[in-house]
């Protein structure tokens, strides 16, 4: 079966600071047109997307660059909620041995979708990068970020800049953000998170789909 | 093996006559932001994408409202080039026994995009339409749209209005526009076809990709 594990776009919702507003408005309509069309304007990493190497790598991929197959991922799924705000998750999380395109960390942040707090989500430490590194592995959170996202709330114990993304990004793997229900899923899923084809962009939202078979 | 149907998104890229412009702006680049961000400004019936029913439909349902799995399409091709600008696609093009979620109608007019004649395409009589709905039978195409579409060059004795569009949208059937490479895959395929989670809305981009055995 196959499950949705994207937010819905929609004017207003939440963004990474300082990322561009979301609005969807009509532009034509049944009365004056016969048909209806809306305008988006959105931002390459809005809502449910996938970072592209050039997201934060000055000589990184774009996201056109990869063979569509690339973008089917095998993905093992880990529990890492019950966390503190602003707290780095355990590198325990990032198994031993891990034989998968991308490792799915739930953290159940996505609760706070909607939220002030969805900014002051748990983060990956860059160990816990490191891991995945050399696992050839990439990263999907249900979370704004895998690094800390900067607010008046951040401390000083939190890794400054993108260290994740530079880790994972450098190494030409890929980073999933803003995931949601990775609670309802089994601990080993198909995800398809084909991204929209932006031209020579740093990312661009998917529509992330798990497949996985019935219980 | 997995192979990408959607042509890209970019600034001036073809339109729907009257649909919203494309536009993909650096907003956050490196060497001010560290990172790289664009915003996008287009259509939701821009490039490749989904018509939800509620696009022609007065009380249709939007692109949000199926569940995902319908997204995935067990398709068939069928070979309609070679066909003179604004002609009709034979009715015999549909299969008397169609077993398919949606007909892939090759019709090669891709070729022309970005031309003025990208609009010139073939198109769906409203019988063909009909024998589509009574095989239950959405359809894709790799032109603007199954219907005629209005331009200066239209003649008197083409449809008038979008009747497919109305009979299949109307029937709650897919219909898939701006297709590429249809030409490149074998004649069954799995296309996956998960639309950008537009909320409440009539139609989204997609990132169409056809999956099929290794010949």
């Amino acid at each position: 079966m196959f499950r949705d594990l994207s937010h819905r776009i929609e004017t207003g919702m939440p963004t990474f600071p300082g990322d561009p507003d979301v609005a969807l408005s009509p532009t034509a309509t049944i009365d004056a047109d016969g048909y209806r069309v809306h305008e988006l304007r959105c931002g390459s990493h809005t809502g449910t997307h996938v970072d592209a190497p050039s997201h934060t790598e000055p000589d990184g991929d774009d996201i056109d660059a990869a063979p569509i197959g690339e973008y089917v991922l095998e993905a093992v799924v880990v529990d890492a909620t019950g966390l503190a705000p602003r707290s780095p998750i355990p590198d325990s999380v990032v198994p031993d041995r891990l034989d998968a395109d991308v490792l799915l960390v739930w953290t159940g942040w996505d609760d706070h979708w909607g939220e002030e707090s969805y900014a002051d989500h748990p983060y990956l430490s860059p160990s816990a990068a490191e891991r995945l590194v050399a696992a050839g592995c990439g990263v999907g959170v249900d979370a704004l970020n895998p690094d800390p996202t900067p607010t008046a709330r951040a401390s000083d114990d939190e890794p400054s800049g993108f260290p994740v993304h530079g880790a994972l990004l450098g190494a030409g793997l890929p980073i999933v953000e803003n995931l949601t229900g990775l609670g309802t899923i089994p601990d080993r899923v198909t995800l398809y998170a084909f991204p929209l084809p932006l031209a020579d962009c740093d990312g661009a939202p998917v529509r992330a789909v798990a497949e996985f078979d019935d219980a």
